[in-house]
């Protein structure tokens, strides 16, 4: 368990140790990248012990997605309490969906790009970060399925699953674009709003259908 | 390094090292699950050694993908005929694909069910079946975006990528419901098609906007 090296002294104000896990880590992943780096010289870096690194990250890929992460949880509380709203029109479900999406862009309109999109060339490549972001990306398919799930009453599975699936994919290749983009990229919402509008138009339509007519 | 056990001698017809490895590993996983199932027993069960196991597979999990991988090559095959054709309007790029992804899946109907497809829960949990599950998606995703963007010369990267992306998960949600289905499931094509139509019909509404009003 590495002592706090002395490096960590010189003039940081204070954070809480996540923060400064966070930004040791993505330190030390522009130095020398993701894969050359440890755990231990993540905490040694941060001036804490391992034991600290992971009282607050399940393992050395979680610190990439800290960002994705509190996106994420941040969609699946505006679609619950979207859900709590009265039943809507079916047909209503993929924009609200889509709606939800883009308020949670817009939320965090400010923040630098999460570090595991900057890494998805990595992707190919890593195998702990495939996994990482695998699991990610089966999170927000269940967010989004449980969500038009109960949007979509009378919507059949299948239909649910796939609208979910295609509708997290679109999602993932706007925000990988948005990513790589590079400087002067302009807002995440913008990329979000033009990948996903085909899904949102195109199950929305067939979820009318399910639907029947509606003089909503 | 197993020499052949006894066993592999009882009159089983004579196959390929790979259909019989195959065999083995399907009845192993079958018998004691995929993640208590290792390379040796899978090569003893086959009667053969490990090293023949790995003039096969590269690993334990790629056993499980064969169906999925051949299914893979052979749609990038039709996706290059197609190509090869003369280019055809913006708007026939999805339907093209479509026609593509349809018939792969009716050229495998008389196939079992993927055995990757059946261990599905599993990928949850099991790390390596993770890995090996998202190179299959990301494999999917790169041969829909090369061939989308082949046929739809005039479509921006964004478009394209993020139609891919929602056309890949799509044919998974399809694909995992077809196998989740059980005995009596009925064809692949079938879900697939109601899974992927509303991408095609959305993607392909919004490729015939960028290609503006056509005669064909």
């Amino acid at each position: 368990m590495a002592r706090p090296p002395a490096r960590n002294a010189v003039g940081r104000p204070r954070r809480s140790s996540r923060r400064v896990l966070e930004e040791a880590a993505a330190e030390l992943f522009l130095e020398q990248g993701y894969p050359g780096t440890t755990v231990d010289q993540i905490a040694s870096r941060a001036g804490v012990s391992r034991n600290t690194f992971f009282n607050y990250f399940g393992s050395k890929s979680d610190v990439l997605w800290v960002d994705v992460d509190a996106a994420l949880a941040g969609l699946e509380r505006a679609l619950a309490a979207a859900g709590d709203a009265p039943a809507t029109d079916v047909a209503d479900a993929m924009p609200s969906l889509q709606a939800a999406l883009l308020g949670i862009a817009e939320e965090r309109s400010n923040g630098a790009v999460p570090w595991a999109l900057t890494q998805i060339e990595l992707m190919d490549t890593a195998w702990e970060l495939q996994a990482s972001g695998l699991e990610r990306l089966l999170r927000l398919q269940a967010v989004l399925r449980v969500s038009l799930a109960r949007l979509a009453v009378r919507a059949d599975e299948l239909t649910i699953r796939s609208a979910a699936a295609a509708l997290a994919g679109a999602i993932v290749a706007g925000a990988g674009a948005w990513a790589a983009a590079g400087v002067g990229r302009g807002e995440l919402g913008d990329y979000l709003r033009r990948a996903i509008a085909p899904v949102v138009d195109g199950y929305g339509r067939a979820l009318a259908r399910i639907d029947g007519p509606s003089s909503s």
